[in-house]
């Protein structure tokens, strides 16, 4: 078993999931804020200088694992791993934002997902892009296509 | 504090640091495998469908947390959370892979840079590149920039 610790909390204007944006064309533009906790402010230097973030945080409010799953953005069920469910054998959540200001240990963000009060566990500089030519989207693409027609 | 288990391991050629490449310019095109354990195979399905995945492992033979430290790319130091330093509070790496073709429980990859036997925590899709146009890379960039004046 591996042990981790929140390095701070997320500050939303969400307080359930039935309030964040879910499925196909969810746009993710909520403004928000990492607040990371004072004894970690020092690893913040020179993050000003990146326009996007990944952040790494807990599903602290979320059920037991299901390894199928039908997600908002489809009516077919999929593996756990092929979509970003939720009811996942680690609880650990993912999510790209855009970092707007930084004001001491606190990030203002744009693109928050995250229910108020989420513990964060890292965050990352984000530093490129997967060649846009080479992207496949397997189920998501066929379901948009689908919607589509 | 939140507890991990790992859901599978990495199979790389790489069996110490020295050997994964780092700095400016560094290539990640080394193949390699993320053999998942038989109970979460259920989870895999329909991931075949995916060009790109993030891998979310474990730091498991990293050192003690060090808040600000000099990455490879650059002789100037910077926080950890603006750097992939495996110095980390939590010891969580990201990495994103090419998916090359899955065979049972075992996906294999392009794009390793963790070292073998690493401790997988979480697989996802990748969606969605960030707007090439709106990135901005901070000290990695003008570290590139200083290398090629």
């Amino acid at each position: 078993m591996i042990s981790m610790q929140p390095i701070g909390y997320v500050r939303s204007p969400y307080t359930s999931t039935q309030e964040v944006p879910r499925g196909l064309g969810a746009k993710h533009e909520t403004e928000g804020a990492l607040e990371i906790a004072p004894e970690f402010e020092l690893g913040l230097t020179d993050i000003e200088g990146f326009s996007h973030l990944f952040v790494i945080w807990a599903f602290d409010r979320s059920g037991p694992c299901q390894l199928l799953g039908t997600p908002p953005t489809d009516n077919r069920p999929h593996g756990v791993f092929a979509t970003r469910s939720p009811f996942r054998p680690n609880p650990i959540g993912l999510t790209v934002v855009s970092l707007l200001r930084r004001e001491g240990a606190r990030l203002h963000v744009r693109g928050v997902d995250m229910l108020d009060g989420t513990p964060i566990l890292d965050i990352k500089p984000y530093l490129s892009n997967v060649p846009q030519e080479q992207l496949r989207r397997g189920w998501l693409a066929e379901a948009e296509t689908r919607t589509k027609s």
